[in-house]
């Protein structure tokens, strides 16, 4: 836990903030202080809900000259605990809820860090334009999060991740002075991009208070389809073929194994079994294009020749905008499917695209062979090599005992994924959930730059102190 | 000019290096010294040749621990300077010339620093795949020198820069450790992305010696057009038609003026003009698919509907490669094509899209009043907002008067540029030409904040130290 605030510290916070602009509200902290995993639960001595940059930049320059650290939050969906405070002040950017402009000649968005996922893809519609960044939590995450924790989702191999969705950034450094990056540039070369070491960087080296996002054409043509394949190798093979049949217009490239879609069909109401027979594995494809027709008649290419070259066994193609719904509930709903099944070690882990049919082979070996009868539910973003490898208790098992071997399960799993070239964490982050891990398996070399670029921007360490290296 | 080089270094270094590892002869030495265009000569006491990531290591060790400065250099195509050394030991990457891997399936093409572009480019086609930058310079500009100043090119709009284009790095940093982060991977979140930072650093970093290539498919249709426009405005609403029309297909939107046209007509033997009537502006554009006759489809529809909209005065579409290639040539060859006209101010910059129109005229109406006669021939890079500008002395006019005016002119342009959030580099960097002028136009927050970075991991300013802050 952190060392306590002084009052004199709380004093200057609550006078720069307003009546309006902070809490000590037990009812009104709870919410915040608890992850929606609820595995984590926090403590904060203050809530700042600053409204402007202007807020956020008094804030943090009051904390640095006390050396009083500072947890930022957006939508507190995070999933490694980088969020929730343990003694600091906790920084919330609720009431920072402006789109400040929506320019599409420029294509950009630029909204403020409170400023819901939700609501930027509303306000890009509403021009025409697409911001292509899809999230379960989309409802809550917020811009500063997303940025802050360089968010991934289901349409990274087309778009990249939100590294490469922002054209401009606004923050807080950790000395309290407002850096202005704001610009609508698509070409910059003037220096370490700033933008590029903050996005990704869990609120360590300052607080986002502003981000323009990169706004995309509506696509004129959408087809999703299902197929069913006998094996994580099939898949990969066929993610090569999507990729070069479509000259890279592949939108989404989804795995997942038969377990998990029993899973959705016992625990998730209304969910049907997409193909006539079960399957091992299964593909969800989407491929968009342009072109009125184009991206159906891609799929209808695509899906024939990996038929008939026997890498299909069987497909489905959405004909309407609910039947591609009810396909795409099937792999979101992985992760709720599972919660009835009991306790389960969940692992956010990506290898090379080339190593995903390795990875799921050995890992699931050294799975049987650790916690015999455990359930491997592996599911994920095929296309870019990030496999969600989730392992649930025997059935009928204690949960109890399978939650104390998670740890050394855990690390069994991450040391294949590190051995095969992979990362602990593709899309989730470190948080204070995974640093300790993640130093096992970076080099010293890195860590210790890592170090000091962080030192050399926040001296006092006091942003999001528990967070990263 | 830098402090001389102890001569234990120098032995040392040879020592490392071995016998055709170094040199100090002119005669090798000279090629080296001299921008392509004459604008900088430099000077050397010893030309290192490193033919592994652990000979730079070496080397950069060394130097390291005597605080010797080290200018590190690829092709020698830059633009701005930054390769050429004053007194610094030059380290040349030029036999480091490994395609280490290329491996489809992960689509990713590992390259040492010294291999070429053009080298780059016929690995990938021999797989079925394409490393989509795409330089003028590209027989000579090397895998570590795009990726040190974050090229850009024609492919800009649909691809990014190189800082997109890149999964993985290895270099030697400044202390002379060697970085690893040769990954494969697409999603990594595991703390700041040090790639990123060394992208564009311009070797202030450390000395990339390896890259992991983003490969991409192969496109089934192109279609190259070029269309006269009445104006910028015009050619600004017609992007935003393309990128709509065409779901984001558009490879490359590009802005010639007709002064430029002419001087391709006068000055590049074979040059013919595109259309039969002259017409104020020029757009190229060139949409690709996966999908065969659609990119054809989309061109067609493109130019019928802005020529209905009354955007479009003419144009024609390339119905052979021949064609295609001869209307590139008129755009590729406006650089070449003022060599002839006498004394250029020329300016590599970028602006929002939106304001490409309001800057050309701005500036123009500037330069007329600074330089009367000058001859204003802008081209570029539209669809990225990136114009060079270039300011040609009036015709018949004195090549020296021109000259002599040259740093108040780019004043004047880069002060408008400024003032419309565009900025004074766009794709060349900033080097030893730019730097002074840069600061001027960056808040000292973010200054500071670079210099900080560059201390951390260079606290002798050992690299490349006379570029960038």
């Amino acid at each position: 836990m952190t060392a306590p605030v002084p009052a004199d510290v709380l004093s200057r916070l609550k006078a720069v903030l307003g009546a309006d602009g902070w809490s000590q509200d037990p009812e009104r902290l709870a919410p915040k202080l608890v992850e929606w995993r609820d595995r984590w639960v926090g403590a904060t001595p203050f809530l700042a809900l600053p409204r402007t940059t202007a807020d956020v930049a008094a804030v943090v320059g009051i904390c640095f000259e006390a050396g009083v650290a500072i947890t930022p939050q957006g939508g507190n969906t995070g999933l490694v605990g980088g969020q929730i405070p343990q003694g600091e002040v906790l920084l919330s950017t609720e009431r920072m809820r402006t789109i400040r402009e929506v320019e599409t000649f420029d294509d950009v968005l630029v909204a403020e860090a409170g400023v819901t996922l939700a609501a930027v893809h509303e306000a890009a519609a509403a021009v025409n334009r697409r911001f292509p960044l899809g999230l379960a939590s989309e409802g809550s995450a917020t811009v500063g999060g997303v940025v802050s924790t360089n968010a991934g989702g289901t349409q990274v191999l087309r778009y990249g991740m939100v590294r490469n969705l922002v054209l401009g950034l606004e923050a807080v450094l950790p000395n309290g002075e407002v850096w202005n990056g704001l610009k609508h540039l698509r070409k910059d070369n003037t220096g370490y991009d700033l933008k590029q070491l903050l996005i990704g960087a869990e609120g360590t080296l300052g607080v986002v208070t502003a981000a323009g996002l990169k706004l995309y054409p509506v696509m004129a043509s959408r087809a999703v389809a299902m197929a069913g394949v006998e094996s994580p190798e099939a898949a990969i093979r066929l993610l090569a073929r999507a990729k070069d049949e479509t000259g890279g217009a592949v939108e989404a490239f989804e795995l997942m194994g038969r377990l998990g879609v029993e899973f959705a069909l016992k625990n998730i109401a209304g969910t049907r079994d997409p193909l006539a027979e079960p399957h091992p594995w299964y593909v969800l494809a989407e491929f968009s294009s342009g072109e009125p027709g184009s991206a159906e008649a891609a799929m209808e290419r695509f899906l024939a020749s990996g038929l008939e070259a026997g890498l299909i066994r069987d497909a489905v193609v959405a004909q309407t905008d609910a039947q591609a719904k009810a396909l795409w509930a099937i792999r979101e709903n992985q992760s709720p499917a599972q919660k009835p099944e009991g306790a389960t070690w969940k692992h956010d882990v990506s290898v090379p695209v080339s190593q995903v049919a390795a990875f799921l082979a050995e890992a699931t070996a050294a799975m049987q062979a650790f916690a015999p009868g455990a359930r491997v539910a592996a599911f994920g973003h095929m296309g870019d090599g990030n496999i969600h490898y989730d392992v649930l208790r025997p059935d009928g098992g204690s949960d109890a005992e399978h939650s104390a071997k998670r740890n050394d399960g855990s690390r069994i799993v991450h040391d294949i994924v590190a051995k095969l070239g992979g990362s602990i964490s593709a899309e989730h982050g470190l948080g204070s959930m995974k640093t300790a891990e993640a130093e096992r398996y970076k080099s010293p070399v890195e860590v210790q730059a890592l170090r000091a670029i962080r030192l050399a921007l926040d001296p006092k360490r006091i942003m999001n102190p528990r967070v990263l290296f």
